[in-house]
């Protein structure tokens, strides 16, 4: 047997793990903080909601754009950080909350960027996986997602704790009480007893040149993320498209060499998904499905959720196939999921 | 000789070579209606501003939101229109201009998203290339950006003039002259002269596997849309990152066998680019740079573009030797720009 302490993966397969745990941490020691901010921040009534970040956390912070839309009603935005950091815009940013989204809080230009649109006059909130931070000392309010120490490069647990963390935020800001989340730690788990039924899927990826990633709504968040993973880990180029984006050109990509992975919401992302799923069956896609079962049935193969979550929680869950999905794809490729080439835990970009 | 009407690509390769020419129609006789709307707009101080869009139009939505943040300084956002067509959300939009871009006019998602923004209080802009379009009657302003008929599947002119109109009125709203856009035609017609340097560019691509895309700050929405372009007529995936989300994990896939593509601005995005350069030189990257003459001597080969121009109006020409790229490796690879798979001119996504 090989030393536990080289097993490739062994750390990455460990903070997939812990995410039942993070995700009762939350639930149980986070909520009554994070409802307490939210409701100052809902006091100061803020019109317009911009969300900052990058990468993995970057795909929290667009689920968070669709939960401010939706659940809230409010319009937001994701910031695009070299407006400020190489060009020194310097908006009105009054009646602005600026959420930004950050494992480690420590990316001197997400620092920038909020010490910027602090004393442009917006309300500011980090969401990160480190108290001591330069980016929780720069804002006004801070969320701690609870994830413990993150040591694998490529990022699981800090993604779904800053997902559930968000999406209790918005809840807090709307004045509902996140029941919908309560179930997920139990659910996560069972989610992550079927890594066997991953693995099996994974074969059909071992010599894939490419993917194609796609969803809508609620679900599009969790596409991007997914790419990203793969990517990542694997080196098999992952394309992420909203569904209706697909349809507007990049559809000619897909052919019976191009897989495609369609994370299919159980609600109206996924209805509205649905056209595009008819013309990938029609044009002979390998079409792997994750989310409902029927779904999944219809599909060369796939993952089925459990059924009964809400929507706008889904998303928590939706990833947890497709963490482990690069990982076992990495794993059979000969590569090891703790050490991409080139990556660095906390990237310095300016 | 083959027949001119059956030469593969000539629908898009006049469409290419008329681009000049649609930029000088736009400076001479549609910039007094959109100097005239702005300041209809500007007079009613929207202090949000959000831009919806898909494909194409949604680079040149994403081009305009960096123009609003760093030369208007506003908050711009850009829109998840499933949140409104798929969830229903009713977001308060008093306060906000909506700026709906689409070739057609006539996407049912974008007239819908549309409506629903005006009805929500929106002051409403459309600006298509179809002045009868269902999107131009829903919108309270329209312009035209006098493109006329686009009838290759990949947009090329449409892109180019989208790019300048919405110059042209982000200037109108902050009362400049868009006096940096009179060069544009003439610089546009010397880079286009020079298919003969893309053409021996594209040699490189003939059997690329994957292609990497990255830029900042204003080279972004051209790296997006070079990647879009590449994948609607080549089929090659192409992965377009922000220099700096690169660094943040996606770098593990670019090595000696994935080619890079740099959109090197002149200006601010081209010194918050250098460092991602660096990095990827480090790497033994392949990488070709489009954009200044040094950066390109720098490189493994490259396209340089004109010096002296102003960074914010340089996506309208770093476009160009991108589109000839696509459509010479499509040539090259014995395939029909004009006839790429499973693409419909006017796509319905709802």
């Amino acid at each position: 047997m090989s030393d536990p302490q080289t097993v490739p993966g062994r750390i990455m397969a460990a903070e997939m793990a812990e995410q039942p745990a993070v995700l009762q941490r939350i639930l149980d020691e986070g909520a009554p903080k994070i409802r307490e901010i939210a409701a100052e921040i809902a006091g100061r009534n803020p019109r317009f909601v911009l969300l900052t970040a990058r990468g993995t956390s970057d795909n929290a912070a667009l689920y968070a754009k669709y939960l401010i839309e939706v659940l809230l009603g409010k319009p937001a935005g994701l910031t695009s950080m070299s407006t400020t950091t190489a060009y020194g815009a310097k908006p009105d940013l009054r009646d602005c909350l600026v959420v930004t989204v950050s494992q480690s809080g420590g990316s001197p230009d997400l620092v920038a960027s909020t010490k910027a649109a602090r004393e442009a006059g917006a309300i500011t909130l980090a969401v990160t996986n480190n108290a001591g931070s330069p980016l929780a000392e720069v804002s006004e309010f801070h969320i701690d997602v609870l994830a413990g120490p993150e040591k694998a490069l490529p990022a699981t647990k800090t993604y779904t704790a800053e997902l559930l963390a968000l999406y209790l935020f918005v809840e807090g800001l709307r004045g509902g009480d996140g029941s919908a989340a309560k179930a997920l730690p139990g659910l996560a788990a069972g989610v992550l007893e079927r890594q066997a039924e991953v693995k099996s899927l994974a074969e059909r990826y071992r010599f894939a040149q490419r993917l194609v990633i796609t969803s809508r709504g609620y679900g599009y968040p969790t596409a991007r993320e997914a790419a990203l993973k793969l990517m990542e880990t694997t080196y098999i180029p992952a394309s992420p498209f909203s569904g209706a984006d697909l349809l507007h050109g990049p559809l000619a990509m897909v052919d019976n060499v191009s897989p495609v992975i369609a994370i299919v919401p159980d609600g109206k992302g996924g209805e509205a998904l649905q056209p595009v799923l008819d013309r990938l069956r029609g044009r002979g896609a390998d079409l792997v499905v994750i989310g409902q079962e029927a779904q999944v049935e219809a599909a060369s193969a796939g993952f089925a959720l459990p059924a009964g979550v809400p929507e706008e929680v889904q998303p928590i869950l939706e990833i947890l196939p497709l963490q482990l999905l690069a990982y076992e794809v990495t794993i059979a490729r000969g590569q090891d999921p703790d050490a991409p080439r080139a990556l660095a835990k906390v990237t310095e970009t300016h």
